[in-house]
């Protein structure tokens, strides 16, 4: 159950003489944050008429406004209805060491549509459980997710409105759906119950605030960002220090199975040149079909390239796209994360490449850089790349729930095949930019990384999105294996909507 | 006239000698983009058949994927329609060492509307100086534009139509479309012609290159991208070197007439406490019905707050949006620019925040900064900020255009009540991390400052965004006749229309 703060009525007198020292308190909070490892999300919701809109107001006089801001979601644009429900959310998130007040989040749709008594508890359900993952992915992160609920009794509220509709210097605060709400009171406030009990964790709590006296109210909220933010500091710095001393079991196979079956690949297939073009033209063909019947339907596709260094990823995407119209494919090229991507969830700069409806999006390595490179170089702590398998599945589901196709590939070489090429780029010219000492010392964790992509593909091998093992010694039979699979997948999606 | 690169057929051989060297330097050019203070933007536009999208790819092939991106525009989204026609294109455009190839371009929809021939010739003339004007800008802030026109004759276009649609292997590639645009090869052409000699300027000329061989073509457009790099990096260090040397004259003002308007403003008004409560209150209600009217009509409102350090801008705001949804607002405030906004022109970081229709944004400081303390400071050149009022206008206008509605303020205090004001805030805890040295910095070039004003007064005060002069010194009729001055402005453009 929630905790509910006490908002006993206050005074002007002892309000003003409370603020200034809030203020200062909440400005040096800031001058913290802008140096934490996290962001703070503040997110309001309450009643009708609590005053989340004047909270907020009263929140922003007292902050500096340069670290702190204010999100609000309308109905969704055609940008975010064409994407996972989840992205809208995702874009807004604000990045550590930073504050974002929440004056619409994640529930305002869920709430809403309440109103309207159109959602049945099945979907509910489902939409609660997906708010559940989505603040505890945040939180296990290291955000500060405060979720406060402004609370009116039933009179209270009434009283309220009636207050400000019979003065003409107020009366436009009130809007004809406040009315209606309250005509709802009990029904909505039996939703609201149900909706807190389900996203009351530990890890992001609700609290209800008492919204009678609007000072008190104020200066509730002021003292729990402070509090929280305390407490959520100290426990940040104690963890951080703890995952310093803390060893991984990096090399060490989660399943077995997974390694059994990148090791059983056969690699070395042969197709002649000749061969190879005549497929290769009839498959890009059937892919090009294929993409476009797609986009025909709304359908987006996803495709992800792992493999090892110079198995040919580059060279494989330039033959899968040439089958695409250059205006509907991306491709992103994943490198160590910019500024702005480290100041977020790891997710986070993957989420928002997500395609529009109907288009291609192809991510030359990915989110599963936390499980192989991230694991192995102890980039991330080892509850972190644990934690990732689950996260991962959890974002492939959202992708293809929102009905957008995911194919991955994981192109696979033998060491010497490796070692081969390795030499040949050193060798050519322009081929030099693609070879470094990480590509060497990648190399020298060979088997690390047989551990590592094993458990990949048996933790991450789902129904929905699928591992395709690519033989990739031969560069043709690989680039033709490639196009078929992803024919065959995409068609096989198709057929099944 | 636009030059055209002659491409003779190239046998296969000669091709596979000439592409590693291409390749190689295309590579090396990259890592030089890589440091350079410039995008590169490659435009590719063309007739059918030419193979704009082929063309891409293998560039894409060529180069290395982590500094380059594919551009593309398809029909605007909603969230694209609702601001400035520009906007797409500025949320779309590369930032400094990086490349941006432009498979679509803000050419696409002013040729692809003039096939179903519904355009005036007024209206493509308006739309011909809109894209000018905007190359113009980036190509003044440094930018290498490179726009390539693909072109065939009209036999050339049906056999290779036919050529692609007779192999069952390539039949794909050839839509209904293509064929469409084949018979309307000389009105197209006309219409093509008209659009290039308008948009082939010194700093952004057109290159028409033949299209009846593909490896001519392809190797003719990298050739042009090392040719032309290499040209353009060398005028850009030449610049930069000069500017070095520069004395700039920030501090005589340029018309006078703003200077004077400035200093004749009264400051010392008085308001009683009392009288000032009524009256917001009631300006505030207004405030607020005068917003939502504008909201109802789709109409966005763009508030700009300048003024002195310490005038009272952020009192000022919070006041004013008071009066407004904590939904419906964002306060922007300008600070330095973070480095993926110095990573662009300047006017980017404003763009971008440029409000969906019925939203309001408020810009704590704003583009103004260009013409204030960057010009004083010398953090740009005499060039670069007498070329900003122009620059401005023109942003303002295009919003103005798309029916935002501009509200501009310049909060004037006297330099004794900044000082009082200074030393106030030094002795307040909550507010001491408002000033810092740089204000003080300010302070001691009051009188530069003046002149910048003024001369901001005098250029940038159009009908269409008329600067509104608040005196300050008395913080209650400051703020008053802010939301007074704003009500009847928004009031008035929506009887405008």
């Amino acid at each position: 159950m929630a905790r509910k703060i006490a908002t006993p009525r206050i005074p002007k007198k002892e309000y003003e003489a409370r603020v200034p020292r809030l203020r200062e308190r909440l400005i040096q909070l800031q001058v913290e944050l802008k140096a934490a490892p996290f962001p703070v999300l503040l997110v309001v919701a309450g009643v009708e008429g609590a005053g989340r809109g004047e909270l907020i107001n009263t929140l922003n006089g007292w902050l500096d406004p340069r670290g702190v801001e204010t999100v609000a979601f309308h109905t969704p644009t055609d940008e975010e209805r064409e994407r996972p429900f989840m992205w809208r959310f995702w874009r807004s998130l604000s990045p550590r060491g930073r504050m974002g007040i929440f004056a619409g989040s994640w529930y305002t749709e869920t709430l809403r549509e309440e109103i309207h008594g159109a959602k049945n508890l099945t979907q509910l359900d489902h939409e609660l459980h997906r708010i559940r993952r989505f603040e505890q992915l945040l939180a296990d992160d290291g955000a500060l997710i405060l979720k406060v609920w402004l609370h009116l009794s039933k009179t209270a509220q009434h009283k309220r409105l009636h207050a400000l509709a019979s003065d003409e210097r107020t009366a436009w605060r009130v809007k004809p759906d406040d009315w209606h709400h309250h005509r709802l009171y009990d029904r909505l406030g039996q939703t609201a119950r149900r909706i807190l009990d389900a996203t009351h964790r530990p890890a992001t709590p609700w609290l209800i605030v008492g919204a009678d006296d609007e000072r008190s109210r104020d200066l509730a909220v002021g003292q729990l960002l402070l509090t929280r933010f305390r407490e959520h500091a100290r426990k940040i710095k104690k963890a951080q220090s703890q995952k310093a001393k803390a060893q991984g079991t990096a090399a060490a196979p989660l399943r077995a199975a997974g390694l059994r079956r990148l090791l059983a690949l056969p690699l070395d297939q042969q197709l002649s040149a000749a061969d190879y073009e005549e497929k290769r033209d009839k498959w890009l063909g059937r892919l090009n079909h294929a993409v476009r019947a797609a986009s025909a339907q709304h359908r987006s596709i996803v495709f992800v390239f792992e493999g090892w260094d110079a198995a040919g990823k580059g060279g494989a995407i330039r033959r899968l796209s040439s089958a695409i119209d250059a205006r509907d494919y991306r491709v992103i090229p994943i490198a160590k994360p910019n500024d702005e991507e480290k100041a977020h969830h790891y997710l986070w700069r993957f989420w928002r490449h997500v395609p529009r409806a109907g288009m291609v999006t192809i991510y030359d390595r990915s989110w599963y850089g936390r499980v192989l490179v991230e694991r192995l170089e102890g980039f991330c702590s080892e509850a972190e790349w644990k934690r990732a398998f689950t996260e991962i599945n959890d974002f492939e589901a959202q992708l293809t729930e929102r009905g957008i196709i995911v194919v991955k590939f994981w192109m696979h070489i033998s060491k010497d095949e490796q070692l081969r090429r390795f030499r040949e780029r050193e060798d050519t010219a322009y081929k030099r930019h693609k070879i470094d000492h990480e590509d060497w010392r990648n190399r020298r964790k060979w088997h690390a990384y047989e551990v590592a992509v094993g458990d990949m593909l048996a933790l991450t091998d789902t129904t929905f999105a699928p591992w395709h093992l690519i033989p990739a010694n031969n560069k043709r039979h690989a680039r033709l294996q490639i196009l078929k699979t992803a024919c065959k997948q995409i068609e096989t999606a198709l057929e099944g909507k």
